[in-house]
């Protein structure tokens, strides 16, 4: 039995003919054209796909297909409801691939699908809960419980990036003030790095562009204003995570996405603010999570579509 | 098959013996006893209990026994960890229980015991998920998903008052600083309200003791304070609520607990509010859970309890 998984990402689309294991018997990628509008870039990728499964000697083998997409997914009728990065709105992902392999597709969210694949395939495999937090432009999200994913009425639950954890703040994409992506996303962390270097022209940050990395950087060579900027980050972040630590009480909380890059750096004074914090409830003994780095790097959501499929199709 | 069902409250214990059906073939109430110390109001507890247990004919015919008790509770052991109202610490309730039916015993908490009951017996029983908020003293929380209960490693989840949605906001009995409970709780309206008094002692509102349902019952009679307290009570609830909107996406939200018996009066301005804020995310297309008041009265928690005890027996 031979699945196809693909991992839709704004700069390029994977994928690959894989056994149930998470062995890849033939990969393949290409860019996803986000230049282009999105009937064309969705065309294009219809395309290739189709190049790619009549040029695949087993194709018959294939059983069934697991789709990872970004933005605003309709899982039940594995529809692409609105993808920003990509400009597809109202896109039938489901019906376009069955076209071409007749067989079941299913279709889930980019982070859903990276968390499923860290629950199959990752370091996180032996946990039966676990909840992932994307730490890239926005936040993203996943919700794994017995051993599930759960995401909600349609797929549209998992919004963890939408939970407004300062009344009254910054303004966010979804139209709210004060929501946790606005807070903790690399874009969030960016933007707070811009105003302190506007600020204080002469701080090592102000020598390079403003990244995660070059925040985090110049605050492990001591810069006063990049170590402020990073506690500032994990203050708000430790906010995010402690309220889903007190919803979920999860045996896992994993971290992907660029600022997830910091590993340690991130983990070692987020942990701290969790200590200081109780890990939530003052005085009652509660089980503390696992906080990890998303294991399995770029692979995850290709892993993750594979999960889907598999456990999709049974 | 009879079933033992027992609910455990500040003031009163209620149980009774059931049929799965929910009927109920003798009921039975003590009083809780928060005036002694935890060790004894326990044992009296037990002790009426192995009473009613002897004194029921059928008592061969028991097969489990529910519980759902308030506090912190280990729900694999069947231990109550901590129950302020109650004095209680370490409490096995499971082994106690045991010891009289010699059947299984499960526990869990009072608010997912209240929603178990809504979701089994109750109006929202066509639903597959549901979050439940216990507008009181504090706010209490269920999380029902997929046509189960959720509640964490070791039932220490579903802690869904101690969110912080006010960033350095009102201190909260947890050690946090501006969780939900401490904006939507009956106790913060009350607060809020007194607040209110202190500096308007001509409103209507200073005429009468200020609780929940006297800052509805002015609000209603057009008093301007009462009818701020209500406005201020509705937006934190509504940023709470549509944070478990965004997370959850569940089919429905229940609300129990003193401020719900405000109904419509709660409901209405309620929707205004999500309505306000496009329940969740702008520009996307959402399912928009059904907003319920429990409708089993006081009874939630003792159907709930012989809704755990049938479906662990099983």
């Amino acid at each position: 039995m031979i699945y196809l998984a693909i991992d839709i990402g704004g700069t390029s689309i994977k994928g690959g003919f894989y056994e149930e294991s998470g062995n890849c018997l033939k990969g393949f990628s290409f860019p996803t054209h986000g230049d282009l509008p999105g009937t064309e870039s969705f065309a294009a990728f219809i395309s290739n796909l189709k190049n790619e499964v009549e040029a695949f000697a087993d194709r018959d083998s294939i059983v069934a297909a697991g789709i990872g997409c970004p933005g605003t997914i309709d899982s039940l009728k594995g529809i692409c409801n609105f993808a920003n990065n990509l400009d597809w709105h109202e896109v039938n992902i489901r019906e376009a691939i069955e076209s071409i392999i007749h067989r079941p597709v299913f279709v889930t969210n980019d982070a859903n699908a990276a968390l499923l694949g860290e629950m199959t395939y990752g370091d996180c495999k032996k946990y039966r809960s676990a909840i992932l937090l994307t730490l890239g432009t926005g936040i993203g999200g996943g919700i794994y419980l017995n051993g599930e994913l759960f995401d909600g009425e349609e797929g549209k639950g998992a919004e963890l990036g939408h939970m407004v954890i300062v009344k009254d703040g910054e303004p966010c994409t979804c139209g709210r003030k004060g929501c946790f992506e606005a807070y903790a996303s690399a874009t969030a962390l960016i933007r707070h790095g811009q105003e302190g270097v506007a600020r204080n022209p002469n701080s090592l940050l102000a020598k390079s562009l403003v990244t995660a990395k070059s925040i985090f950087d110049a605050a492990k060579a001591g810069d006063v204003l990049a170590n402020e900027c990073v506690d500032w980050y994990v203050e708000h972040l430790g906010i995010g995570v402690l309220n889903y630590i007190n919803i979920f009480r999860p045996q896992a909380i994993i971290f992907s996405g660029g600022v997830s890059n910091a590993g340690d750096r991130l983990l070692n004074p987020l942990r701290e603010y969790l200590e200081k914090e109780n890990w939530g409830i003052a005085g009652r003994w509660c089980a503390k999570p696992v906080l990890a780095i998303a294991s399995l790097g770029d692979r995850s959501g290709r892993l993750g579509a594979l999960a889907l499929a598999v456990r999709k199709s049974k």
